[in-house]
């Protein structure tokens, strides 16, 4: 096992009814932002909840905060925060209202030209920036129990990510009725998201760390089992408490302490969604497969290991069910609707791998993946088998 | 899945050589007082390691915290941290060192008879305590990682708990090396410890907490798994890292959140060891398998679960399945040196259940146990069947 710092300082408050309580975990005298995005809130009463909770307290708004947050919104945002002198973010959404957040509580406090925190890798301590808080609205990326982001910039198409120990969520409220309303196509998005946060963290060479393999499993089998029915036109709250609490497991650092990880999956699907704008998840279910089909010699014991112990593939050699894992990976994707080839979403697809690798060797991406070693040429082959 | 709040301040740092990194941990500044136990630190080179790390900061010592502390001898290192003003305690030690610690830390800070933090369950919230740090050098009991603690009162014979939010401590560092030079009889306990943990968050009836299940029998899995090779001859690294991993995620709030928990077996428990002086872990192994015989019905479909996903008996009814699982556990037991029967360890025991009875009722117990149903009758029931 690896060694390994751990310190997760965020508070999570979940369950049904429980966004009543923001009312006392934000301080009575803080000038608060209230980020949102497309306005989903108003139609299914969580911004009446959040309203109804902090009616006592200073609130100033903005809504509008598109998926992939978009860097030129966030900076009207930001003049917002520094006109009102607001002293408290409060994230109200999914994934991408909370990294938007994290950005501009970061950016707030940061003297420089914002875009530097991203493309200068410019790490955020704690003291660093204006505390925040979450009220999650869809289960997906953990960013609830995190400290990392990751913007747009539609100028030049740039996808980046930074982070850091000051970016921790203070509290993040989890309740999850609020999935009562998401559209299915949103929720397969989560799912999958979900489950390949755990991959990136889990689908590497075979390690000693036999307790996070098994927080690994466990997260993957749970997944699977809830997956159709958080899908299923009846809501169930028990099923979709499950999905919410896998979605923040995946992503808030605990499975991947002590092992390696990979994340090369999201490195490649960021570029297909900055040139496509194909759903996050989405990039990811189509690029995994590939990735694992590339580096099957490295990856092919733990493939194996995920086939026995999630699909319960007991039989054949190790390369055998190492395969028969790949297979049930990309079953499992279009079991919750969710193709995984790129031509599935665009038809002009022809020259994406050049594109992938120019934007590689721009970025001086030399090495990336588990064992620092994934070229932009790998990279280009690996697009190319996801065509 | 019930409604939970979660937040685990603590800072882990994990790993072979970690203990260096006190230094820049605790501030210079800060007046430290040093506790352990009986001297095992002496010999292992874990005392030398803390000194070296701290040779720039102000450090008093405390040794001689007995196992199951006792109030008496932490009265007198709370008069070292009167009289030297001290502002930041580490402990350096298993469970006993570091519960002794967390209570010295709030009572430091109380005003009033300190027995009063026990005997009135007077909890400790963010502030109200001095700052401690913890270096682990026992796996067992979590503490390192929780809010937590047990102390034992030589002069009447009690044992009892408090804890509160202010309890977790800022940092602790755990180096499974450590695990090199412990007995192996301190080791089964250990293991033990971890397991019972375990089991009293998970052995309820059952709920549609999927995950936190999964999580469970991660961990049991797990230390099922390393159990022979850490109380081998030869030391393995990495099976010594699973297991001191095991033991601080089976109590540090994790798997306990939205699931109903028991922790009954740690009450009668106690008693034992305040009677008789077993050691912690054995009598949890005394009385677990007679707790789930006694509540057969209340716990059948979770015993069956636990049979059929930790120690994969698949065939059968609902009820042969849990009875195997009982069956199992004891084994379990058995095979790692910890003996469950009460006569095992004392000749005496024939008045026991109706000692352990009275004393549920002079603390007023009326109702403990996953359901608050289990009377000081039912204890006595469930103590006999334990001889």
């Amino acid at each position: 096992m690896l060694n390994f710092e751990l310190k997760n300082p965020t508070k999570i408050i979940f369950g049904k009814g429980e966004i009543a309580k923001l009312t006392n975990e934000i301080p009575t005298d803080a000038k608060i932002l209230m980020l949102y995005g497309g306005g989903s809130i108003m139609k299914n009463g969580v911004y009446h909840q959040v309203k109804e909770a902090l009616k006592q307290h200073q609130v100033e708004e903005f809504g509008g905060i598109p998926a992939n947050p978009e860097y030129e919104v966030l900076m009207d945002a930001l003049k917002v925060i520094k006109e009102k002198n607001i002293n408290y973010l409060l994230a109200v959404g999914g994934g991408s209202v909370i990294d938007g957040t994290k950005f501009l509580v970061a950016a707030a406090n940061y003297n420089g030209e914002p875009w530097d925190i991203l493309k200068q890798q410019i790490r955020t301590y704690e003291g660093d920036a204006l505390p925040f808080a979450t009220v999650l609205t869809l289960p997906a990326t953990g960013s609830e129990m995190n400290s990392g982001y990751v913007i747009s910039r539609r100028a030049t198409g740039e996808k980046l990510s930074s982070g850091g120990p000051g970016l921790f969520p203070l509290v993040s409220i989890l309740d999850p009725e609020v999935i009562r309303t998401i559209p299915k196509h949103q929720i397969a998005n989560g799912i999958a998201d979900a489950y390949t946060h755990v991959l990136e963290q889990y689908m590497t060479y075979k390690t000693a760390a036999t307790l996070q393999d098994r927080f690994s499993e466990s997260i993957l089998q749970t997944l699977q089992e809830v997956a159709p029915k958080v899908l299923a036109e009846n809501f169930d709250y028990d099923s979709a408490a499950n999905f919410m609490w896998c979605c923040t497991m995946a992503l808030n650092g605990l499975i991947a302490k002590g092992v390696p990880t990979d994340w090369a999956v999201h490195s490649m699907g960021h570029e297909l969604t900055a040139q496509y704008g194909i759903d996050h998840a989405r990039t990811l279910a189509i690029i995994a497969p590939s990735h694992y089909r590339y580096y099957f010699e490295n990856k092919k014991e733990k493939l194996a290991q995920y086939a026995e112990r999630v699909w319960n593939i007991c039989e054949g050699s190790t390369e055998e069910k190492a395969i028969k894992g790949i297979e049930q990976l990309e079953q499992f994707f279009h079991n919750i609707g969710i193709k995984t080839k790129l031509s599935d979403y665009t038809e002009e697809y022809s020259e994406t791998a050049e594109k992938v690798q120019k934007a590689f060797e721009e970025r001086n991406w030399l090495g990336i993946g588990e064992h620092k070693a994934l070229t932009p040429q790998d990279a280009f082959k690996i697009v190319e088998m996801s065509y």
